[in-house]
């Protein structure tokens, strides 16, 4: 077990520093690798398979809801940046200039899209003309660009990879019930399929994405107790449109700016896998996005037909729809394990000449340890049951944790020891001024997370200033 | 018909200018757009289907051939970049600078990668230890940049997407394996999904890869006799990786140097696709890449039962696995055929009052303009028949043109007459010097286009210098 152990004792313990231990599982489970530009990331197999299949589900939903996929360029010229006022603003100090092609200087900066609400409003301008060809509902996925200081895998490089709609609707009605429906797929998506539940509501002015009339985020919350918006759904009015130009003839025959959305999700959810359901062995993944659900390892696997039985399990276990793998190399089980618990797989399965004289394999839950005999008869209808019980037990510990940290107040000096002192949601009421939300940014470097939809009212007065209170806000250390 | 007649009379005819019907097809059949960075493209939903398609029916090959996913990033380190000598000469000239971060310039400039072997070896130096860490098959889908001063949408534009497979071998054997396999993966692909067929063979030094210690090409006609490299796969020996010092440790316990290659196929070959097989009425697309394979077009819609038939047969032929949707638009029926046509759909199936009457419907083929009826109870035999033999004959028409197009010669005189005369591939022998490929450039501005595979001695003397000759070229004017 001396190699096991190594393994393992590689990765910081979460206690003793959860920054230090992100990064370890980050590298030991094998999903990124630092890249020779500063702050970007070499995504390898395993993450970059969590990723497609995050891709997959998602790409899926959106596709019932009508979505259709297109690709927009790259670059966006500086002057087609620039046409929305708060969007430049927001985004320009923190874009990459691309200034010459081949050897000679451009006539016009070009900047690496960093998000391409631009490009796709340069877009419909020409596309929509009539009410009849709206809506337009499409979406993208690629990678964008944002040139921060400071830098994490997955969490904030400064290239990432998302998928970005943008859809174009006849009326304000339309707009918004879009805006919410997407962020209701998010939000399904990551509860059913991520086990990572959400608070769903709306951003404050402060904290709305630049050019946008509202935007709605989900909320998670990370272990450690501090907070990851884990996607975005904006409502931006006739803004842009207006900026761009984007008119149609409605049936009436007068001509109408057109409504706008859109809405993001990228690999920075991948940090929130690994904050909100890892351990200190590792990664730990809910079945549904699992790469590889099932490891069969073998026991004394130099003994006749262990190897063989081994491989007819996994076999049986794919043929059954379960995304399984044996592995036979010649590493000590132990080791085997250590990898299969760092690696975040939910189960594996162990198998050797014990267990095949009595007709049955040892089943072991990653998320909980328990060890479960399974009759190898059984295999097919006991595995998928029992992965389906580590995705619903895993949801449920996350929502226990976010319920044990959430906290409320109502005096400022609770709220800001709360902050401090215990990590995790605080909800206190807010007067809606901008004022106190820099204030207590200041006081306790936590940020308004969302209004949420389930408003409580736990008092009428604003936490920060006392004065009349009628919206409850998230409020948190965040990612 | 008048509007169907428009939306037809705005093509122009190929015979007439292949170039504008190319520009014509691609627009109206709605695959791509312009975008405001000149020579950038905006694929749209039409086009982007393709692509998805392409993507999800070349990933499940490589992957069976145990090929990963990964993504690198997006900038490449001017120095990094300049780390193989032939690499950097190839490629500088035409890559995209990026020289500000945000509001600051860079110490170092960044290109925006035009391809991604530097970043993969870099990566490799230090992921790549010993002979069990080998071989390493990855892949990454993404975008890449090269400023073309002359651009043409799919066929050469500045920004592309495509997927860029980088292996690395402990041997020589192990790399050409790994090269002819991807090609073969190509071959068939573009032969039996998107029923092009190819022409496999090597490149010459002179038309091979930068830093590539030999390339393999797959070479296809277009219908104007233009030839189209549409799949490349390279053997880098251990150029790159004695740049890059990749480095692995033996069974022997001796440092080796690493063997190395990488593949790529591109939204190119969407270009490749409209030529190969358009016609004047527009796009035609072959079944088994089509996004809508079948579309049901009501006749007289407005006639009780129609709408609701039509929809039960697109929802019959769903449910049997066809790519099918119902047109119930309030266009009239002959701007739908058009419009199929078009786009490219397959068939196009009519049913109006008198076919249900008949208990038929009319299946109008795509390929051949040919109209079958066929009985509603066979619906779900039948159309997937039709498509098969579509997909058939679609290849076989486009293999007909190219055996016609082939051409030999064995006097220069004649070589030139046919490049110049007889649009196509012209089959000659050449010496293996780079000065008669130069020569022959410069008097009929064809290339080289691949030493084929399958050689036949056609004569004993270079076909442009008389010298001795054993090699047989495919040479023709190339998009």
């Amino acid at each position: 077990m001396a190699e096991a152990k190594k393994l393992v004792e590689e990765i910081t313990s979460m206690k003793e520093d959860f920054a230090q231990w992100y990064t370890d599982v980050v590298k030991k489970a094998e999903l990124i690798d630092y890249a020779s530009v500063k702050g970007c990331m070499v995504i390898k197999p395993a993450g970059y398979a969590l990723w497609e299949n995050i891709q997959k589900e998602l790409d899926r939903k959106f596709k019932e809801t009508g979505v259709e996929n297109v690709y927009m360029p790259l670059f966006i010229p500086e002057s087609l940046l620039q046409k929305e006022k708060d969007h430049v603003e927001g985004f320009a100090p923190e874009v990459a200039w691309v200034t010459h092609g081949g050897l000679e200087p451009l006539t016009e900066r070009l900047c690496v899209r960093p998000t391409s609400e631009t490009l796709f409003c340069d877009f419909y301008k020409d596309e929509v003309h009539s009410y009849r060809d709206l809506p337009k509902c499409y979406n993208q996925w690629c990678s964008v660009v944002r040139w921060e200081k400071t830098t994490r895998p997955f969490l904030r490089s400064r290239e990432f990879l998302w998928q970005e709609g943008h859809t174009v609707h006849a009326t304000a009605e339309d707009a918004q019930a879009r805006t919410i429906q997407m962020l209701n797929v998010y939000a399904d998506f990551c509860e059913q399929v991520l086990a990572i539940p959400v608070i769903k509501g709306r951003k404050t002015d402060k904290e709305k994405f630049a050019g946008a009339e509202a935007t709605y985020t989900i909320e998670a919350l990370m272990h450690d107790g501090q907070a990851l918006q884990s996607g975005t759904s904006h409502n931006f009015g006739d803004g842009f449109a207006k900026a761009f130009g984007i008119q149609y003839t409605d049936k009436d025959n007068t001509m109408k700016y057109c409504h706008q959305t859109s809405w993001g999700m990228s690999t920075r959810i991948i940090g929130g896998i690994i904050m909100v359901h890892g351990d200190d062995s590792g990664l730990k993944l809910p079945p549904r996005i699992a790469p590889v659900q099932a490891v069969v390892i073998p026991i004394q696997q130099k003994k006749e037909g262990v190897m063989e039985c081994a491989e007819g399990l996994a076999d049986r276990l794919k043929a059954a729809g379960v995304r399984a793998k044996m592995d036979g190399s010649d590493k000590s089980p132990g080791f085997k394990f250590a990898e299969q618990e760092m690696r975040g797989i939910p189960v594996r399965i162990e198998i050797g000449p014990k267990d095949m004289e009595a007709g049955k394999c040892v089943v072991v839950r990653r998320d909980n340890g328990e060890k479960i005999d399974v009759a190898l008869d059984a295999l097919e209808t006991e595995v998928p049951k029992i992965l389906d019980q580590i995705q619903n037990n895993m949801f449920e510990m996350a929502l226990k944790h976010r319920e044990e940290h959430t906290y409320k107040a109502t005096e400022y000096a609770e709220f800001c020891d709360t902050i401090e002192n215990k990590p995790g949601f605080v909800k206190a009421m807010w007067c809606g001024d901008r004022a106190c939300e820099d204030k207590i940014k200041d006081d306790t470097r936590a940020t308004s997370r969302c209004m949420p939809f389930e408003q409580e009212q736990l008092s009428d007065k604003c936490i920060c200033c006392g004065k009349p209170a009628n919206k409850m806000v998230y409020w948190g250390r965040a990612y």
